[in-house]
């Protein structure tokens, strides 16, 4: 989770392929030519969607790469239910098999599992946490092969922890211990920055674009994907934060939305009152008879319509006593990592080895 | 911090004295009778300001008890910065030690402290995390009262947990030990909440009121005061979280005030179109001469100043999704609590012990 | 684990009943009148034994408080195996029921779980551990008694702290508690010291005598058991720790065992030599012919049995670099901790309420 | 602390340079060719021992590999001094600067500094504890070099983590790591095993040998040092746990020196009794005439000089109900631990930066 992306323009900021094409859709008012889509609530309580990304022209209206996104949303995963996690456990290691088939990648080969992000900082220790859980096996089948039953594959696992403590880009460290591990392929969890409270810790995104911190000149060594590495990538990431000018956002959306509807009746009304000040005469008046029609829009606009520019400047001063960039968690952060960091990895060791299953993922998690 | 009390109001929230003296400044345009206060920013980077709530009534229009609040704002307190800290230690220890000696609390009185809260949950940790860090002494008194050196005082401490770990409740938690240990007073730390983010983590409330988790019935049990425990009890605070309601609602009256502004513009240009479409005549038409002044206000009403029940509604609306007493702390809330916690600390050990300086207060903290 | 005792004498230290009942019988060579004791080793890989310390004169014998004593001994209870874990619940659980029936404790007498021990110190973090993982309900019943469903009693749970951390005597902090929050009895879980290695995180003892740190003048006070609280107080204990002098007393001692062995050929090897020596003679000289027994008794008693005095200044020769009183515990403390924790505080929450069982009883531990 | 080496045979085992060496003087009753020592206790309650194995002969000898090592030891470091600690932070930032320069390390050098170790395993997390107070720069230098003041070196961090938990060999993870960023010179902070309790967290060891884990057939490519690296390797540990075995051990040397003594007086007290039973002559006896010596000296031998493998078997003997590799800590680790890391940290801290001094270095660890 590094946000290293100007904030000054607030721009909605978010992580999550599926809320970014939401907020595209809001602009645009029809499909977006390129995105592919499927929603998929056959089972009580789990929404999972499929997005593809499949032009460069769809990702650039969208802010994300092309690729695949697959987001698994359970609202009910915040409630700290451990037969909601085991259903949730169970979905993950299912959808996440199937992306693994989908990009071509067998029993066989090889994974090296990345958790970024920073152990000391609760919202950021998604990646370490999981990484702690996870079933690592490489090193068996280097020192003693025959003691690895079947159905298992080599997993290696790193955390290489943040460009603050390690002085190093993430990048960088992950390039050398690829080189010299030689994995088939890479899976990296991180936390995720969303611009909705209500889907931090209740949602799973899986997508093989990558990580690519950051968007500015000279970023480009910084990603961690297929092109860098010359090995498929696979991300997945959890929401644990949210910008808290998302949460203003919202709230200025909701109250001009809220206004919007108030002023089209409020309009009528004004054009009325309007035309009856008018002198009488033998047709009735419309509105296009109204003078001054210059000043109504201005007045409409005011309210009805905020500019995007004065939207962000409303933004910026009521978050002004904030600090601008302030990111927020919800208080019971500690429970909601641990849990949703203990389905991430059990689902990992259900995908990456056939041999763990329902009755035995438990002995590999702590 | 256990905040039990009813949010289906949206009643503004918070546990600081100085917030809720604001929040009533604002609705009464004037000074509360009653309330005493006096702000001191002769310290640079330090505000400090007390609060005497002086009547019942007084206490009422605030939301607060009666009784004197101490408040030490630093904003810069959030930067880690340890000059920051050692310089609100200092002036924290001179106006805790302050604050003893207006409530006649003398050197040979013996203190308990009181951690409250849930040490598995960060935010909430501060209590326990302060004990944690304190000077104890009281049974080097019992055991060996001449290894004792002059300066110091018995001090004891205790972390009782939450109702949800203990499944007793903190006040009979402490009504107990107090009955056996035998303090002469009783000093409880806590977490609190904030009305305003830039609160967080830059604010410490010293009180003489005691703590009073709740205000429904039967909650008389759960004060922990100077009534209830029959010696004086002096509750530190600082607040780490704030309600995600408290920002929208942040937000919504930051909007509200902006369009009350335009929409007096608004209305008078509003109105001098409508004179104008009035018929010619030799006296100038002023606005007393318009029609349907109802409709009018109706409309001006919508906008200008939204009714609190529709606000209430507004607000409920935005945090719909998000589970509607959803309570948020800055992402970096580890390093916060740790920094606050230790300055606190590191005051009440300098505070209580008159042998504890600047040169030798770091060997007793973690 | 407050090791109070003297320990200047070396005298042999251990918490578990079974320990001083072994090292009695060393010393007595039959069997001690007033204790009655049952091995049951039916279950394969763990061994239970019941001991009672029927009089004050045995328990004098022993070193133990007269009452009941049952431990669990499973040596594979270190190997972080979980489905030795769950065996080791199941088995706890039905011992622990049985000892609560043998108490005349019913599922409707409400329990008190104290978590004694210092949270700061791994191998004495035990106690506070089982009570971070206990189905705590008693507040339950206070507050939405509707609420609780059929199986379940109330429970409360507390980690009042050490000494050192709160100034005031572990006994005084519940003594306080049990008076305001009336349990029908008290459960106290507590990290042991062993005398042997091996019984280090694979041996949990339970008694029905209580908690009684130190010996010394005074300490009745600190008691926490049926006579100081008036309500029956069971203990659960876990060796966590040996003091090191006990593995050099374990060297010490085997090695004179195997001198011993050793001497006693020698011995004979060197009263023939000596016989070989005297003047030959018609009958065949004994070993009472020899002359200067008494030089030769010293010389056997310096090695064979070594005095009790001598023995003590060997072990505070070989341990004066360590300090004397120097406590250790196997490195991989933290996982063996993390493990017996929760297989006492699993196995609680089944005995203790009917309703929890082998199914349901994972989602109440983290 | 990886000690994966055969200790079916009791070797004696250290990582201490200076442990070996006393070891091999033991046995050896004369100075070691191609070692050189120097002992400094000049400055009170430390011992700086300077020590060089200036031959691969001399290396094999004590078991280490030629390089200079300097160990600083300070008994008092055990009692969570702070003034203690300050004196040794300022020593061994004086020790450590004068080894870099020894080795030809200039201020403008890069470091990267590797904390090995398993952070899970609290006497194994000294390395991890370190990275974590460190002083990291290196960043800085890439992202913002204007922003470094003068006085200040690229640094870098890492803590790999262990084989269990990655599954990659940390040797191939520093590799990857220095391939890519690059670093003048590498140190590596490592958790040491010592055969003496008493140098537990109490002995700091610096040596320019880099880190050798195991010594088996294939550990070449294990190794961190100058050979692999192609840049110096400096290797800074702390010894914080002890084979039980080597505490039984000391327990019998002891022993069999104590009865050594008491037999070279019953010997003769044994010759002059069998003496005694000659029959009478001019000339005196004297032990030569004693007949059969060959059954007297294995008697004596039996006690005296037990033969090595004897003692092997009895230590075998004395351990086997322990588990024969148990690895032992003091109860206090967590509390040492975090004292030592402090040390280690903030000492390197102001010998890699000029800049840091006794005024600012507390700003930089937690």
């Amino acid at each position: 989770m590094e946000h290293d992306i100007d904030l000054s323009g607030y721009s909605i900021r978010t992580d999550l392929a599926v809320e970014a094409h939401e907020l595209a859709r809001q602009h645009n008012e029809s499909d977006i030519p390129g995105v592919w889509l499927q929603a998929d609530d056959s089972e009580p309580g789990i929404m999972v969607t499929r997005l593809h990304v499949q032009t460069e022209e769809a990702g650039k209206k969208l802010g994300k790469l092309p690729g695949r996104y697959l987001t698994i949303e359970v609202p009910k995963l915040r409630n700290n239910d451990t037969s909601v996690e085991e259903q949730v456990i169970r979905r993950f290691a299912v959808e996440f098999g199937g992306f693994l088939k989908e990009l071509g990648i067998t029993e066989e080969h090889k994974a090296l599992v990345v958790g970024l992000g920073n152990w000391n900082v609760t919202p950021d220790a998604l990646g370490p946490m999981v990484v702690e859980n996870l079933l690592v096996t490489r090193h068996l089948y280097q020192i003693a092969p025959e003691t690895v039953g079947d159905g298992y594959r080599p997993v290696s696992a790193l955390s290489p922890g943040v460009l603050g403590i390690t002085g190093i880009e993430t990048s960088e460290i992950v390039f050398g211990v690829v080189e010299k591990s030689k994995p088939d392929f890479v899976i990296c969890v991180d936390a995720l920055a969303s611009r909705a409270l209500h889907r931090v810790n209740t949602t799973i995104q899986i997508s093989d674009t990558g990580i690519h911190p950051g968007s500015g000149v000279g970023n480009k060594r910084k990603a961690i994907d297929q092109e860098t590495l010359g090995i498929p990538v696979i991300a997945i990431g959890v929401p644990t934060v949210v910008f808290a000018s998302t949460i203003v956002n919202d709230a200025i959306t909701y109250l001009l939305g809220h206004f919007g509807q108030s002023m089209a009746e409020s309009n009528r009304a004004f054009n009325r009152l309007s035309m009856s000040t008018l002198p009488e005469r033998k047709e009735p008046y419309t509105e296009e008879d109204l003078p001054d029609m210059e000043s109504r829009k201005t007045f409409m606009g005011l309210v009805g319509s905020l500019p995007e520019e004065e939207k962000r400047q409303l933004i910026h001063e009521v978050l002004r006593p904030l600090g601008q960039d302030l990111i927020v968690t919800p208080k019971e952060v500690d429970d909601f990592i641990e849990g949703v960091s203990n389905v991430v990895a059990t689902g990992l060791n259900r995908s990456l080895h056939r041999a763990v299953d329902e009755e035995n993922s438990a002995a590999y998690t702590h």
